[in-house]
């Protein structure tokens, strides 16, 4: 399956801080391989990140401060496409723009914005896709969701990450985890 | 198919306003019936969640200040069954948790928390199932969204919502809209 990573757009530091880092958070549990908070830095997102994995595993990178142009420029120019999660994009239930995204094989770099990105970010030469989770306003955080549980069929989670310190062991009722130190 | 209302619990007022914000716009886009506030009230939350409805359509309900005790006790009382979403639960990919929901036919009550949620709602006083979207921690907007997604199977995402002023009409680039006032 093709790797996704995703760039977070437009985060606020003061009044974003909770809603990044569930998108961060999000897009780790489901299968993407990082994270990019473009074109700002928050280190409590960075810390709280960096603890996740440390402590429930797996591969996942963080970075922060990056321009999301020149983050766009080298991720086409190793070979990778960009799809750009919006409300007014091609609806991934009645289009068939996923089995493009996959056709194409390669690596995704999937833009995750709010209402006001750049207008750049809908033309060609930033966006190979606008995708909508639906056409109705509502949440990145939930859009990113629903993307990558559908790309990666479900199979992201009931993924194992490595290296894990604290693991759950999933149970009908009450909280069970394993902790190795 | 079963209706679903979500109940969001754990708000803080001042910190959550954003996060909430969009547990409701997700809950009212990818399906759900109506949205429960929880043990506290948000005239801010209230009132995007009313302008929403009013702009795009769609029958959606907004309650808040009610107790989760009460409601839930309410719910159950008029039939329905309650599934609480948390990382501990039966893992939705792994476990047939989402067909033995279904089976029961029965309306359903979705609880959203957070990580520090009363020991109750793990029991059957309170939850009839406990659900996890992966066993992994990251964010109650994401796991309701792919819960949801997963319960409708998809068909949410090309629902239209009645009597709306402002559609989209989905296209590859751009952004288009049609305003009826």
């Amino acid at each position: 399956m093709q790797k996704i990573v995703v760039l977070r757009w437009g985060h606020r530091v003061q009044r974003d801080v909770r809603l990044t880092t569930h998108v961060a958070l999000a897009a780790r549990a489901l299968g993407a391989s990082g994270f990019l908070l473009a074109d700002a830095r928050d280190e409590r997102i960075k810390a709280t990140v960096e603890k996740v994995v440390e402590s429930w595993g797996g591969e996942f990178s963080f970075e922060m401060g990056i321009s999301w142009k020149s983050f766009v420029r080298e991720w086409k120019a190793k070979g990778g496409i960009v799809v750009h999660l919006t409300a007014y994009g091609e609806n991934m239930q009645t289009s068939n723009v996923l089995d493009r995204i996959r056709n194409t094989g390669k690596e995704v770099l999937l833009l995750v914005g709010s209402q006001k990105v750049p207008k750049e970010f809908y033309s060609s030469d930033v966006s190979d896709f606008n995708v909508a989770v639906g056409n109705q306003p509502h949440s990145e955080c939930a859009a990113l969701a629903v993307f990558l549980d559908r790309f990666f069929e479900g199979k992201e989670l009931s993924k194992e990450f490595e290296n894990a310190k604290t693991k759950i062991i999933p149970q009908e009722r009450g909280k069970k985890t394993i902790v190795n130190r």
